[in-house]
């Protein structure tokens, strides 16, 4: 089946989809995205990554419109696909304008993008991985989900380069998060995040950790973490929309749990499968 | 006469230059730019520009073509365009891809887009403006000229609902630039401007005033600069490609020279308007 991706109004196969020169998405990195996982034919969390794009929106001053039409559009961007298992992305900028200007010659219809991309769902206790620690040279709005993202694609090239899968950032030693995922750590029993700060995209799928290990009675803490701390854990894992809870192996040389996912990671990664299996029965 | 730009090999009017949505300019921010000014049909500091755009592209990693394919390029959007002054805009980024990833899933063949538009070159000393501090949220390599902008772009916004031209931005009260311009301050005679490390993005033009001030024999000095020195100084102005030299008579509540231009800022004017005439002679 041919795979359709929505353009400001338009269904069309992905290789026609394609936007003015002058659109400021692509001249200034001037809008915002999310990515939101389709289990079974249902976005998981939609209302939540529907609000973040709200605050993303209001956060560089862009008017969107209702979050009932975006609900509608990834609904139906899943029916034309006919998908089952999906990443939805979705993308909104400021829109074409005449020629290039920092600021808008004149008021611009926003540029609404959307496509869905086949989603290998895992519900089994994934391989950990092996991360690699880096300064964080992003900005400080990183609590806006923009397309602003040449950083984080330079940090996932370093790291591709030390065979690591994702950077763990710090900014002075105290740590932020990844190029696209968050972090967490369990010390002696305690579940510790860094915090939602402007430093950090607070995922949704963090938001979602932090409630799956509240029902399991753990203690968790949004704490601001320091690399130094890093020989004090017990298990770390990362989170993100596409890769749920990933355990994680190795942080430059310091091994968790030797090399394997630890009880209470996995006590999350099977929560997580039956919140997913809830929303597929709902 | 219509104004054609340059994608990709095509030469197409404006409306017709368009780009895949994945684009990784459009989806990540993944490249780089520069803005050269002609005068009188005549690229200026034209090499320094192309080499300035070989250092972004090898910071980001991108494998450019020889810099005389852009030199001809220049030249071509000049004369199919018969522009007499104008800016030349040329954007390179990492391609379009089959499908989203923070990492390319394949070898991408870059995307080349140039445009031209008209220029108003000034031959006058133009009106001072006013100009607001603001804390520079970017990322840490500014030194790159890249399209992930977005924080200059809120920052103008910001700057607008001020009411002021432009943002003079700062790290902790330590000056950097402005959203699009670099900054020199006149102290006792002596030119000031911060120096060139990853925090700015070294203007071509700040280039060519430093030259021309050790010309004249001034004593210039490339040095740290804080807010809390902004009281003391004589004179200020900024300088970009597209505002060449230009005055600043405010700085939030502090008034420089009346509000007026200064000597020391007049006499690079002047030296300035002198290159471009050499240009135009040569």
């Amino acid at each position: 089946m041919a795979n359709l991706v929505y353009l400001n109004g338009d269904w069309l196969a992905a290789s026609s989809a394609k936007v003015s020169v002058n659109d400021r998405g692509f001249l200034f990195a001037d809008g915002i995205y999310e990515v939101i996982p389709v289990y079974q034919r249902r976005p998981f969390l939609l209302n939540l990554h529907l609000e973040r794009l709200q605050r993303s929106a209001q956060a560089i001053g862009l008017a969107i419109a209702p979050l009932a039409s975006y609900q509608s559009l990834v609904t139906e961007l899943i029916d034309v696909n006919d998908s089952v298992d999906g990443l939805v992305y979705l993308q909104l900028t400021f829109g074409a304008d005449s020629h290039r200007n920092h600021l808008p010659s004149q008021p611009l219809t926003p540029t609404c993008y959307a496509s869905i991309s086949p989603f290998n769902v895992r519900w089994d206790i994934p391989t950990p991985v092996k991360v690699a620690t880096m300064e964080d040279i992003r900005w400080l709005r990183c609590d806006i989900k923009s397309t602003s993202l040449l950083g984080n694609v330079m940090l996932k090239r370093a790291c591709q380069q030390q065979h690591a899968d994702e950077p763990l950032l710090h900014r002075n030693g105290r740590i932020t998060e990844g190029a696209s995922c968050n972090y967490f750590f369990v010390k002696q029993g305690r579940l510790l995040t860094p915090p939602a700060d402007h430093l950090i995209l607070a995922g949704i799928t963090r938001t979602w950790v932090i409630e799956l290990a509240q029902q399991l009675a753990m203690d968790v803490s949004e704490t601001p973490v320091f690399l130094d701390d890093l020989m004090t854990m017990d298990e770390v894992f990362l989170t993100s929309s596409s890769r749920e809870i990933q355990p994680v192996a190795q942080i430059d040389d310091i091994i968790f749990h030797q090399g394997q996912c630890g009880p209470v990671t996995a006590q999350l990664i099977q929560a997580f499968h039956t919140s997913k299996r809830h929303l597929i029965q709902e």
